[in-house]
């Protein structure tokens, strides 16, 4: 379904003026990219002429399956299974991936070409792959939207559900079920459903804290199916929210919505950033909104392409990815809004279709 | 509850005649045991007289109260944020654990040192922490004990109500939420339901294939309880077992048994997957068992100590490790059994409950 032959091809060209003529390819979402091969264990080899995947005895026959655009390649002899095949194509250097190799990981290739006296050289690269990851196909597109859709349903029918005196992970453990029920493989990430004082940290696990009458409950949460990942944000009051709840989510609101209506001008991700982190900014809460303002979404739940202060990058056509401003209050809690968008034809269109309180 | 103290003594005993005078821990689960900190992102700085905490605004609070025998620092400037503190505790080499520290982060590290023109050496170390995990305190096998009760009583279940047409990954979905119902925060690693020739592949996900009649299923399957992690694995059969795969089966249970027969005896690792690794060579299946014979379990589902070819070590009190050997067949499936044990004062305890079949 996907076109390997493609990515790979956009790879090679990547790759053809640098000082390697092959890259080794460690990371697991970059090899199922590159690959289709989507076993916990195994390395890619991309010359400009072949492409070769390394894996042990227990994933050679999914490999086999999986990955019928490259060589399959058993890893035996640990002291020696990458120069041996390294050898056979004659190559002098390879690139490898510095973000992702360990220093112990460099040394032990390092040992296997020096105990056969290769002087092949070895070159740090970081984000090759991952920038080809930037912008989906259509294949891809359609999967982030089932993606998507999973965990807008999921998190429709649990939010029905929520009731003083629940607990943030028995509402965590509904929502994973009802992913998992609705054909995702897993949740993407650890659910946060955070209430009331909670919701001030941002990153705050579901954990035995109760639902209390009034609260905001920041949930955010994603499922992943065929690999790819949703991420949604909504924060839910408790019965009536006073005044001050609904300044701050509204607030946050209007940042969203400015950020969508810039999206379409071709702007930077960190422009984007900084007009939406004004509306904040300008409501007195510029030391509230502690993060970013989104992230791509696909293979991972963060990924290129950023949109935050430092993400000088233009958003572009087929680029999918978040927009979430927040506003985090120490002692009385948080509100964050997350939705999954894309340029698509210049037009911005809004993947996530959650229920979004308007007050 | 844990004695982190005792524990940071001890990595202090390890590193005091090494050639550096701190230790940056990076490796999650050795944070975790040093620190109780459960936090995803954080670093460890541990001298002789000092220990830090290094996370980010997301889990500042969480450290704080987490890991109250650690001064928390805030990462703020991503330049120079291991370096100010370096330089107010007057080191002049740190171990990093070059196993887990990439090739990139490392020049990072190296870079903060050099703006700032510090002599800093830095020396690569693998394993130290992880040495100190291998043997268990009584509060760890406690928790060992809990997440173990959990999947053998999960693995009861849902065990019983295995039919032909299920799937196997609603088998594994089964076991998940029961997993969750007991107690568990989660299963500890993807359950592998494997029926009829799947079992062939010792990784085999569960996945879309149906059970049907006379199928040997390998259920290899894990719950956490508080970090720590089980694993167990039984092999059913549905339906009547036929005569070669009761004849697998039997010598797959009695090469772990010969194991369990030989640990109080103060074996190493090797020395015990090689005697049990012999009741299969016997029965003429040398080739089909490609693993090793067991590994350590606790934070991690695989860690310290080895119990395979290579592990020299001996075994030895309140070590908690698997004995799990295997037979796996091409096209026609695989038996695997394992139970989880330790030695209590010097007697074997077999901690793993599940049911097990003989026949």
């Amino acid at each position: 379904m996907f076109k390997f032959s493609e990515r790979i091809n956009n790879l090679r060209k990547e790759i053809v003026n640098k000082e390697f003529e092959a890259i080794f390819i460690t990371n697991e979402y970059n090899r199922r990219y590159l690959s289709g091969f989507s076993g916990s264990s195994g390395f890619l080899l991309i010359s400009q002429n072949e492409a070769l995947l390394f894996t042990d005895f227990r994933y050679i026959e999914q490999a086999t399956l999986e990955a019928p655009g490259f060589e399959i390649s058993l890893i035996e002899n640990p002291k020696t299974w990458l120069i041996d095949q390294i050898n056979k194509l004659d190559l002098n250097s390879i690139g490898f991936e510095s973000d992702n190799v360990t220093v112990d990981f460099l040394e032990k290739l390092k040992k296997q070409f020096s105990d056969k006296n290769s002087k092949i050289n070895l070159h740090p690269t970081i984000g090759i792959t991952s920038k080809l990851r930037e912008i989906k196909s259509e294949e891809e597109i359609l999967l982030l939207k089932k993606a998507i859709q999973i965990s807008d349903e999921a998190f429709n029918s649990v939010s029905e559900t929520i009731s003083v005196g629940d607990s943030e992970e028995d509402i965590a453990w509904r929502f994973e079920k009802l992913v998992r029920e609705l054909g995702g493989e897993a949740i993407s990430f650890d659910t946060i459903v955070a209430s009331g004082p909670n919701g001030a940290r941002p990153h705050h696990k579901a954990g035995k804290s109760l639902i209390k009458e009034g609260d905001t409950i920041v949930f955010d949460c994603g499922a992943r199916y065929q690999g790819y990942c949703s991420d949604l944000t909504r924060t839910i009051v408790v019965g009536n929210p006073d005044k001050f709840s609904k300044k701050i989510y509204e607030t946050v609101l209007a940042a969203q919505e400015t950020a969508f209506a810039l999206l379409e001008s071709g702007i930077s991700g960190s422009d984007c950033d900084s007009l939406a982190r004004n509306i904040i900014n300008e409501s007195g809460y510029s030391k509230n909104f502690g993060h970013s303002l989104g992230h791509g979404v696909g293979l991972e739940v963060h990924e290129l392409p950023g949109v935050g202060p430092r993400s000088k990058n233009i958003i572009s056509e087929n680029m999918v990815f978040t927009i979430e401003p927040g506003i985090y209050i120490e002692g009385w809690g948080g509100v964050r809004i997350e939705d999954i968008v894309m340029l698509n034809k210049g037009k911005l269109e809004i993947l996530s279709n959650a229920k979004k309180e308007r007050y």
